[in-house]
C-alpha cells in the first residue's frame, strides 16, 4: 500500500488541467493572493480616491476629482428571438444613444472602468440611486443585494488571474426587466463562456429575459472559485507535506498566509451567499419562478464552497499545531544529541583530567597497565551510558 | 483494579465481532481515510471531468465527453402482495422498457456508474430536472433534499469499505409515489441486509410503498456509520495509550489526520441530519404518517452519531494538548539528564585541571595525602550536588 | 489570613458526609469514570449484541439472540387512597397477571434487567411502538421524550456508584395515566428515597397520579447529580493544588480524563435538560397543571448542573494552560542551573587549562604567588559572573 | 510622551477614592474572590445542609434539622404619604404581628438568617409555594424571576466586601403589590444608601409602590458591582505590568484565579440580566408602566457589565498568551548566555589542552613565543566568536 | 516578482495622504490607543465623579458635586429655505433664550462639555428624561437608541485625535422633528465637512428635517472611522514584517496591545450597528422614508467596518501564532549552535587530555609523529561530525 502522504499528492495531482494552472500558481506564489479582497492588488485606472470623510453622500463628490484620462469601454449586447447583436462603444454618450433592435428582448449593458461622470451618466439615465452609484465607484464593498421599486442592485466579487496575478474584483449589477447593466473595473473577466453561450440562437437565452442572464453571469463567478479553491486545497496538502519533513520558519508564514486568505475569502463569499439566498425567496417579479431552480443551485454551489473554505480553515488550524509539534521535536532531536555527547565525554575527560594531574604520590601512575586500564575505564563509561541512553530509546531506536 | 487506560482498551477491545475488522483497519491504515469526503478515494468508471466554470447548467454539457466504454448495470426490483421479482440488465434502453408487473406495488430501480447519457435517459423518461440530473453525475454533493411537485430528489453519502480502502460514495434517490430509483457511483453498497428483508414475502414491505423503502435504505446507511465510529474511538483510545507512552512525531500526524477526518465526516454528516429532518417534517402525500416515527428514529440515529463524532472532535483536541505535553515533559527529562551530567562533572574537572597546573610552587603537590585528599574533595562536591538534585526532586524520585 | 490554595482545600473539604464518599472516590480513582457514559462500565446480564446494520427495524430482531439465563425481577406497587402494595416477580407472565387492586389509583410497574422477550411482552400488551421497545433494549440512547397519543415514552440516565465503580445506566420511561413502567439495565438504582416517601400513607402521592410519582423519580436522578458534581470540582482543586507543586504526566494525564468525562456529562445532562423542559411546556392531560412548578424546580437543577459543568470545563481548560505554563518555568528552572554551573567552571577550567601547559617559556610558571594568584583570578571570574546572575535575578532572588 | 504602561497604571490610579478600597483588595489579595459564587466564602449562621437526593419536595424536609440557636433579625419599615416607620424584630411571630400603620402604602420586610422554620412561617403566612420556600433556604440558585399570579419570587445575588473578604450572597425577594419581603443570608448588605433615600420624606418613594423599592434594590446591587470589576480591571492591568517584568509561576497563578473569577461572576451575571430583561418585558399589574425606564435603566448597566467582563475575559487570555511568550523569551536568554559561555571557552580550552599534551615532539612547544602567540590565537578565537554572535544580534545588540 | 512582504508594505504606503497621518501615528504610539473606550485617555472639564452607588437614579445628585469654573460652549445653527445662520454662546441661558428665525426650519443645537446643571437645564426645557440626563453626563455609555414618544435619545462614540492621542468620546444626541440636540465631552469633533455642507444654501439640507441632518452626523462618524482602521491595518502590517525578520518581547506586546484595542473598538462599534439598525427600522414619524437609503448606507458601512475588525482580530491571533513559532525557532538556533560548538569540542578535548596525563606508560608519547597523527585524528573527528551535521540540515544547508 502507498504511504499516504503520497497518495494524497497523487490525488492533489491527478484533478485535472483545470486546475493544474491554478495549483501551480499558488505553490509557487500563493502568499500574495488574498491580501487583495479589500485592497485590491493591481491597480485599476478607475479607482477613485477616497473621499473626504463626512463629505456629502453620493456620487457628486467623485466627479470633479475624475482622472478625464482614464479608459471606459462599453459592450452592448442585444438578443432576442434569433439573433444576437454586439457592438462596443468607447464613451457612454454613444453607448446610449444606441438604438435599441426592433422586437427587443434582452439588453446587457456591460462597462469595464469605473469613470465617476459615466457612472453618473447611466446612473441618471435609468433613474438609480445616487447612493448605488457611489458604490459602484468605491470599490471595497460587501456582495448586497439592494431591492428597488423596479430594479435589484446587486454588489458581486470575482476572484480571477489577470497575468500572474490574483485579482479580487468588485462587479456591480443593475437588474431591470428587459436590461442587465454591470460596472466592472478592469478588462478581463469570468464571462467569456457566458457570451460564447448566447451566440447559440436557442436555448434558454431565448426563453427568459435579464433574470436567467444574470443566473448564468452569477453560476460563472461562483463556479470559477471552484478551481481557486482547489488550488488552496493542493496547497495544504503541499504543506502538510513540508512540515513533517522540514519545517521552516517559512513554512510557518506560508501557513500564515494561507489563514489570513482563508479567512479573507470566508468573508468574501458568506454574503455571496446571502445574496442569492435573498434572491431565491425574492417574491418581486423580477425573476421568474421557473428560475427558482437555477438560483438554488447558485445558492448550493455557494454553500459548497463555504463549506470547502471552512474545512480549509480547520485545516490550517490543524497544520499550525502540526508545525508546533514538529519544531518541539526537532528541539527535543538537537537537544538529544548534546546530551549524548557531552555525557559520553564529560566524565573520561575528567578522567584523563585526573591522571594528568602533577600531585607526587599517584600511585597509578606508575602502574604497568595502567594506560590499558585507563582506556578500559573509558570504555566501561561508555557503554554504561549508551545502555542508559539505550534504554531511554535515544538511541539505536 | 485495573489500570484505567488498561481498561479502556479491553473496553475497546470487547465490542464485539462487527468493529473488529473497521478497528483492525483503522488502527493499521486509518490515516487514509476520510481524504475521500470530496475527492473519492479510488477511482469510479463514471467519474466524469469538471465541466468548464461558466459553461451551460444541466446535464447536456457532460454528455459529449462521456466515455463509452464506461461500465453501468442496472437491477430492477418488483415487489407486491406476494411476490418479490428481480432482474438484471446492462443498458438502460432494456431497463426502461422492462414491463411491470401486474398488479403493481413498488418498483425499485438501482444504477450502478454514472454515466451522463444513463443518467439523462431516465431522468427524460421520468420527467426530472436536468439540475438534478447534473448533480447525480457531479459526485461532490453535500446531502440534501429537492422537493418537487410529483418527487423528492435527496443526495445523501454511503461511507464504505471497498477492498482496503474507505470509499466515500455519494448515492442519489428520486423517489415518486411508486417507484424509487437510486443512482450509485460503483457496484457494491451497503443494502444488502434491505435487499434479504425484501425477500421476505410479508412484512411492513408490503404494507407501505416506497416510503418504507427509502426509509429502510436510509436507515442501512446511518447504521453502517455506526461500526465506522467505533473504530474512530478504539483509534483514539490507541492514541491516548501511545501518546503516554512514547510521543513520536508520527502520533502527532496521525491525530492530525484523525481530526482531519472526524471534521470531514462531520461536515459530511450534519446535512444528512438536516434532510431527515425535513423528511420527517415534510407534509407532502409521498411519506405517510405512520412512517414518521421510523423516520423520527433514523434522525435520532443521525443525532447520536453526531453527538459521537463531536465527542470525537473534543477528544482529538485533549489528546493534542497531552501530546505536546508529552514532548515537553520529555524534553524536559532530557534537559535533566544533561544538567546532572554536566553539573557532577564540570566542578571536578576544574578541579583535577588545577592540579593539572605546572606551577613551580604548588604546595598540595608535594602533601602525602594530597592524592586522596582529592578525591575526598571531589566525593564531597558530587555528593552535595546529589543531595541538591535529590531534594529537587530531579534524582532518586 | 490562610493562603487561597489551602482555603480552597479546605471548603472542598468541609462540604458535608454526603460529598466525602463521592470525592474520595474520585481524588483516588476518578480517571476511570465518564467513559461509561457511552459504553457502560461494568457488563449488565440484559444488555444485547448491536443488531446487525441494515437488519429491520424494532425489537423481533433481538428476540432470536436472547441469552435465555439472563435474569429479570419485576417489582410491582401499587398506592392509592390509605394503602401501599409491593409485590415481586422473578417472571413477566405472573407480573402482567398480578391483579388491581379494588379502587386503584397508581400502579408502578419497576424491571430490572433487559430481557428482549420480556419487553417485547410488556410493549405488546400495552401496545407501545416496536421502535420504543428496542431504544429500551439497545441502551445509547441520547435522554429523549417521544409524545404518543395516550402515553409518553422517555429515556433517562442515572449515574450511580455501583460498588466501586460509576455507572452511567440507561432507563426508560413509559409513562401513562394510571401506569408508570420504569426499564432499568440492572439492579440498584437511586430511587430508594421514592420509596420510603411512598411508603407514607398520606402527602402529594395521593393527590396526585403518575405525573407526581414520574417527577420524584426524574427530581430523584438529576439531585443524585449533585454530589457527584462536587466530586469533580474537589478533584479540580486538588489538580490546581498539584499542578502548582509538582506537575507530572500524570496530572496532565488526570486532566485529560476530568476534560472528557466532563464533555461527556455535558453530552448526557443537556439532552435531559431539554426532555424536562419538553414535559414543562407539554400541554397534554398527563402532566396536571398543578405539578408544573415542579417540574420547573427539575429544570431549575438541570440548568445549575450544566452550569456547574460549564465552570468545570473552562477550569480544567485553565488548568490545561497553567499545567503548561507550570512545566514551561520547570524547565527554565532546570537551564538556569546548567548555564550557571557551566558558566561558573568553563572560564576557570580554563586558566588551570593554560598554566598546565607545557611551553617552555611561561613566565607564569615561576612567579612566587602565581598560584595565590591563579586563585584570585577564578575568584574574581565567578564573583563577577554570580553578581551578573544576581543582577539578572537567577541566583539569591 | 509617557511610556504606555505607565500611563495605564496613571489612569488606573487616578479612578478616584471608591475603586481604591477595592483594587487595594484585589491587588493584595484578589485571589481568594469569586470562588465564592457557588460556595460561600464564610460560613453563614443559616446555611442548611443540603437535604438528601430524592427526598420530598419542599421546605418541610430542613425543618427537622434546623440548628435552632441560629440568629435571625427582622426589620420591617412602612411607608407612605409623610411617614417611614422602622422597627426591628429577632423573632418572626413578633413581625408578623406587628400592626399596619393607618392609610398604609408599602411595608418593606427584611429577613436577615435563613432559618427554615423563620422561612416557612413567612411563606405560608404569605401563601408562597413551598419549592420558592426551599430556595430561599438552599442558596445555590442561580438568578431568576417566578411569576406567580400575585407575586414574583425573585432570586438575586449581591457581591460585596465583609471584613476582608469578598462575599457572595443570595438574596431572594418575594414581590407583591405592597409588601416587598427579602431574605438575606447574613447581615450587612448594599441596602444602606436605599435606606437613606427612603429617610427623604417626598420624591420617588412616594409616588409608587413596591415597584419603585424594588427597582431601587435591585439599582443598588448592580451599581455595587462597578467598582468591584474597576478593581479586576486594575488587577489585570498590573498582571499585565508583572507579566512583562518578572513572569513568575505565581503569575501565572494570579492570571489564573483571575480568569475563574471572570468566569465564575459571567455565569452569577449573565441570568441576572435576563432577570431584569424579563421584569421589564413583563406585562402583569405588579410593575407600573411609568417606572419601565428606570429598569430599562438597570437592564442598561448589567448589559455594561457583562460587556465589561467579556472585555476582561478576553484580555486574561491574552495574557495567558503573553505570558507564555515572556517564558519563552527567558529560556531563549538563558541559552543564549550558556551558548555564549560554552563557545567562547571550549576553543580555547582545547588549544591549552593541546599544548598541556606530553609528545616528546611536539615542535611549538620550545618556539620562544609560543605562549604569546597561544594568546594570540585564543584572541583571534574569541573576537571571531564575538562577531559572529554580534552580527546574529546576540550580544552588544 | 517582487516578494510578498514588501509587496504588501507597498500596498500599505500606497493607500493615500488621509491614512498616512494615522498610520504614522499608530506605528509609532499605537500602543496607547483603545484603552480609552471605557476610561477616556484625556481629561475633559465636564467629566464628573461616579455616582455613589445606590444613589438616586437620575441627574440630580450629580449637580451638588458639579465643578461651577467647568467651560461649556454652545453653538445654535437654524437652516431653513434660503438661509445657514450660527450664534455662539458661553452660557446656557442665553443659548435657550435665543429667538428662533421666523419660518424656522431645523435647529440644531451642539453643547461642549458636560456640566451637570447645563445638561439639566436643557432636559428640563424639552421634557427629555431623567435617565437620559444622567446618561449624558456618564460618559461610558454603550452605543444605544431609546425611543421616546416625541424624541430619540441615542447615544453615539465618535473616536478620533485630538492633538497626538486618539480621544474616545461620546456624544449624546436628541432628536426631535424639528431640532437636534448633541452633547460633546470636548471642544473638536468630526463634523467639520457637515457644517461646511450646511452653509451650502440649496441640497438636501433644505429638503429634510433634522433626520437628514442627523444622518449626516452618524454617518460623518463612522467615516471617520476608516482612516482609523487602515491605521491599524498597516499596523499589523507592520508587525508581520518585524516578527519574521526580529521576534522581540516588544513584538509581542505591541500585538497584546492591538489585541486588545481591536476587542474594545469591536465591543463599541457592535451595538452602534444595532442603533443604526433599529433606525433603519423604526416606523415612527421622525425618520422620513426617502431617508432610509441614508440610513441603510450608515449601517452598510458599520457593518464593513465590523468586518473589517473581524479581520484583524483573526490576524492579530495568527500573528500571535507566528511570534510563538519565530520564538521556538530562535530557540532552536541558539540550540543547535550550542550543540555544534560542544560537539565539535569536547571529544578532541578529551583526546587532548588523555596524552596530558602523566603514566609512564603510555606508548604513544614518544612516537615520531605521534603529534601529527593528533592532528589527524581530531580532524577525522570533527570532519565526520561536521557531514553528521550537514545531513541533518544543521551547517551548509
Amino acid at each position: 500500500m502507498k504511504k499516504p502522504l503520497e497518495s494524497a499528492r497523487d490525488v492533489a495531482s491527478a484533478t485535472g488541467d483545470v486546475i493544474a494552472k491554478t495549483a501551480g500558481f499558488f505553490t509557487s506564489t500563493f502568499i500574495g493572493i488574498g491580501r487583495g479582497i479589500f485592497q485590491p492588488l493591481s491597480n485599476t485606472p478607475s479607482s477613485v480616491p477616497r473621499a473626504e470623510p463626512g463629505a456629502a453622500p453620493g456620487i457628486e463628490q467623485y466627479l470633479h476629482a475624475e482622472d478625464s484620462s482614464a479608459f471606459v469601454s462599453v459592450a452592448i449586447i442585444d438578443y432576442g428571438e434569433g439573433y444576437t447583436l454586439r457592438k462596443d462603444f468607447d464613451n457612454i454618450a454613444d453607448a446610449i444613444a444606441h438604438p435599441k433592435p426592433e422586437n427587443p428582448h434582452v439588453r446587457w449593458i456591460n462597462i469595464n472602468g469605473l469613470k465617476p461622470s459615466v457612472v453618473d451618466t447611466v446612473c441618471k439615465q435609468f433613474g438609480f440611486h445616487t447612493l448605488s452609484a457611489e458604490d459602484v465607484i468605491y470599490t471595497n464593498q460587501r456582495p448586497k443585494l439592494e431591492v428597488f421599486e423596479d430594479h435589484y442592485f446587486v454588489v458581486a466579487r470575482q476572484i480571477h488571474l489577470i497575468g500572474e496575478r490574483l485579482k479580487n474584483e468588485q462587479i456591480s449589477f443593475f437588474l431591470t426587466n428587459d436590461t442587465l447593466i454591470s460596472f466592472q473595473e478592469v478588462e478581463g473577466d469570468v464571462f467569456d463562456p457566458v457570451r460564447r453561450r448566447m451566440e447559440n440562437k436557442t436555448g434558454r437565452f431565448r426563453l427568459y429575459k435579464t433574470d436567467y442572464l444574470f443566473y448564468a453571469l452569477l453560476d460563472s463567478i461562483v463556479d470559477h472559485l471552484f478551481p481557486l479553491l482547489e488550488g488552496y486545497g493542493a496547497a495544504l496538502e503541499d504543506l502538510d507535506y513540508v512540515i513533517l519533513q522540514d519545517p521552516s520558519p517559512e513554512t510557518q508564514q506560508h501557513l500564515f498566509a494561507l489563514k489570513r486568505d482563508i479567512s479573507l475569502l470566508r468573508r468574501a463569499l458568506w454574503p455571496l451567499r446571502e445574496v442569492v439566498d435573498q434572491l431565491y425567496r425574492d417574491e418581486s417579479h423580477i425573476i421568474h419562478d421557473e428560475l427558482k431552480s437555477f438560483y438554488r443551485d447558485v445558492q448550493d454551489h455557494s454553500i459548497q464552497i463555504i463549506d470547502l473554505l471552512e474545512t480549509y480553515r480547520e485545516t490550517a488550524s490543524s497544520l499550525s499545531d502540526l508545525y508546533q509539534s514538529a519544531v518541539g521535536n526537532k528541539m527535543n532531536e538537537t537537544m538529544k544529541v548534546l546530551t549524548i555527547m557531552a555525557s559520553f565525554f564529560i566524565p573520561i575527560t575528567f578522567v584523563a583530567g585526573v591522571y594528568g594531574m602533577n600531585f607526587e604520590y599517584i600511585p597509578e601512575l606508575s602502574w604497568k597497565y595502567a594506560y590499558a586500564a585507563f582506556w578500559g575505564v573509558c570504555l566501561t563509561i561508555t557503554s554504561s551510558l549508551a545502555v542508559f541512553f539505550w534504554r531511554k530509546g535515544w538511541i539505536g531506536k
